[in-house]
């Protein structure tokens, strides 16, 4: 932590008895910005000795053509937060917020306190913090309804579905990720103080990976029924990676480096998993769970042989597989997983309400997430255990530079 | 990651399936015991280029006189559970309930997959897990009420309370800390399996501090409104913290090396909170929002000088202070906090629902933190900011040797 950045200063107990009475404007914040700007410019740790305390000063730039959090290595904690429009919006209102907003975040993304910051102290450590922001269908409609891409709009319905309004759609999303707890409850916070006049939360999911520490940066992640999860997934900085997610540029200009972002709140059911023995959960994805290799291989990245057959001869990777049912033949349709793990406090007289905050990048929604997720609705081992239960769709606008805002094409 | 331990195996599609149909014994606890076993023993990485990972192999012994997890340095995650025995409870069935319990909480915290795990690749990053059992009233009056500590009740009323059952009370409380999110799920999940046969869900509280590798390790934590939050707090190892946690001796023999935990969940107007100014703050507590330190001095551990007085006359730390009105003037009357914010999901047309998940631990509740507690009733700025939800009291008994349970001088 910064040292003490503030001189012995003059007490004056009448006067601050009379802040305590009537509060005022926040103070301080001078004093703040230099400690965020001493923090910043130290940068991270070279010395190993330090590098325990290394990540708290790690920085992911918020500026740039494209939006941050996606090719970005997932972070140990993510927040998604759906706001409403309030029905007065009107597309002024809308850009004074995503300026808030985008200049709030460029702070707080960098390790200093936002604009109107009351704790800054807490914004000084960003821990590789990154906010995207997500545009559903009304907040299109409501600036510029013609450019609404098709494929912003509810999902079709699914024969799985269990889908709760509260946990469904939104107007403007608010991805918040980041290693430290604290640090993402904070710039949560503060995004929110930033929306609260312009609109109201519909729905808050906050999930969680491995912790910064815990494991080799880039390991596979797990879900909570014990499985590698992520393994077959394109790659950040890899020509597959831009296809899929940022698509062959034949899309309309204001979402040209921008993406699109599918939300499933997926509640995996573990007491029935739980009664499931091992090499039937393995046979329900078709990969082993001691370290995500497929059951026709030894390594997690081995390809599948799917054409293998046990000796009574069956296929060793099952039709029905979760890994084979989602993954379709067209290369096409192919997505970017992003998940996190949620583990919500259980109702009374349950054990657990886990599950997956599923998260999908894509160019196109209809093109690529579509279809396999039809293909799964259709016939999926998985779907024994797991359940839909939320749903929303939201454009990712491109990113910006310094003075610009999020999403400020669609307006232009 | 552990290598995959398991040898590509014969597939049996049509066994497979009726696993899938009819469930079975969970299989292939021999291989992962085995991991995890290779996991322990080869202990926390000494290469520097390694020290990105080491903390998931980071353990905390299980056995011991004293249970862990109190003088443990607070890690990044915690959940506190309390659960209802089920009304036919006997001495022999709670007995059975804390063997199983013991037991599998020290293979958890080892690393090792739990007894009946069907999740355990999800055990082998213990990531410094702590499990801390304690006991409430109803649970010591069904083995031994004539054992009962006197303090071993619920607190009396205080007028700043209003306390909902929702997070009050309970008989039997699971406290699991760790540095890591899925691991701690992991952990609260095996334990609640163990638990679901003998008792109900009470109430689940998850708190969180700093990620590990955010801050070097020591470093104070802080709370939501962004105070400095623990500075004057007995230091582990030291004469003090022993007197304070684990008393003079002139306790029944069954809580020797045993102590008391208070929770008290705190809620926190973080809305009304930032309508003070920052002086405003800083005199609500006594201390700066910078780094800590007194009003009166200018590091953290200063002493604070409570004769210091303004030009105008009025002590600098003002008589109303949360650090005026918490330190007691009896030496005798301290208390261990070992506290975790919380940041739940705001209800609808809220911001935030956040708070602190206040733990203290000391060897008589009521001659320690009553009074304290009291005082703070009585008089104590903060409170203008903070009210308590929930409330509950248990004894920690004291750890076990292998072979083992923690309780079992209860029943002796
Ligand atoms: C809770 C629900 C789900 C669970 C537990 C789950 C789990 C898994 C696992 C363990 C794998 C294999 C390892 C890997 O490559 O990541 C996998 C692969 C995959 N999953 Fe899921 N999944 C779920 C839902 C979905 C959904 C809703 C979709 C898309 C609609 C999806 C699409 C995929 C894809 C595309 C792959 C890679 C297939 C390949 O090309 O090998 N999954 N999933
Ligand atoms: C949400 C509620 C609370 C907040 C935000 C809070 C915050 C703080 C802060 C910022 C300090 C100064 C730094 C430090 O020494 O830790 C402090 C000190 C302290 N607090 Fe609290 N506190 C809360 C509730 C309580 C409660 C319920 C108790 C006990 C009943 C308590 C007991 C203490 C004690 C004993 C100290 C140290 C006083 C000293 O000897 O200097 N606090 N608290």
């Amino acid at each position: 932590m910064p040292a003490n950045t503030e001189k012995p200063e003059q007490t004056g107990t009448g006067v601050r008895r009379r802040h305590l009475l009537f509060g005022g404007a926040a103070a301080g914040l001078g004093a703040l910005a230099a400690a965020g700007a001493q923090l910043a410019s130290s940068g991270a740790a070279t010395n190993p000795a330090q590098a325990v305390e290394a990540n708290g000063s790690e920085t992911v730039p918020f500026y740039g053509p494209r939006q941050a959090g996606i090719d970005t290595g997932a972070q140990a904690h993510g927040v998604f937060i759906a706001l409403d429009l309030s029905p007065e919006s009107t597309p002024q209102r809308i850009k004074s917020l995503l300026k808030l907003l985008s200049s709030d975040a460029a702070n707080l993304t960098q390790g200093r306190a936002a604009l109107a910051d009351t704790e800054g102290e807490l914004a000084l450590r960003p821990a590789r913090l990154t906010v995207t922001f997500g545009f559903g269908p009304r907040l299109v409609d409501a600036v510029r309804p013609e450019r609404r891409p098709s494929w912003l709009k509810e999902l079709p319905a699914f024969s799985i579905d269990k889908l709760v309004p509260e946990f469904s759609d939104g107007d403007l999303l608010l991805q918040i990720c980041g290693d430290d707890p604290l640090t993402v409850a904070h710039a949560q916070r503060m995004l929110l103080k930033d929306s609260r006049s312009f609109t109201t939360v519909r729905w808050v999911q906050t999930g969680f990976r491995r912790a910064y520490g815990t494991e080799k940066p880039g390991t596979t992640m797990r879900n909570l029924f014990g499985q590698v999860d992520g393994t077959s997934n394109p790659e950040p900085g890899t020509e597959g990676f831009e296809k899929v997610v940022y698509g062959d540029g034949k899309i309309p200009a204001w979402t040209e480096n921008g993406t699109s972002l599918v939300i499933r709140r997926i509640s995996m059911n573990l007491d029935k998993w739980d009664e499931l023995d091992r090499s039937g959960r393995e046979e329900s994805v078709g990969r082993k769970l001691s370290n995500g290799a497929p059951l026709t291989g030894s390594g997690e990245h081995d390809d599948p042989d799917f054409a293998a057959v046990n000796p009574v001869g069956f296929p060793v990777i099952a039709e029905f597989s979760h890994l084979r049912r989602a993954r379709p033949e067209d290369p096409n349709q192919r997505i970017f997983r992003r998940a996190f793990n949620y583990d919500a406090s259980p109702g009374t007289g349950a054990l657990s309400d886990s599950g997956l905050i599923f998260a999908s990048y894509q160019a196109d929604v209809d093109q690529q997430f579509v279809p396999i997720q039809r293909s799964l609705d259709e016939l999926d081992l998985l779907n024994e255990w797991t359940t839909p239960v939320g749903s929303a769709v939201f454009a990712i606008p491109p990113g910006c530079a310094p003075g610009g805002f999020v999403g400020e094409q669609l307006f232009s």
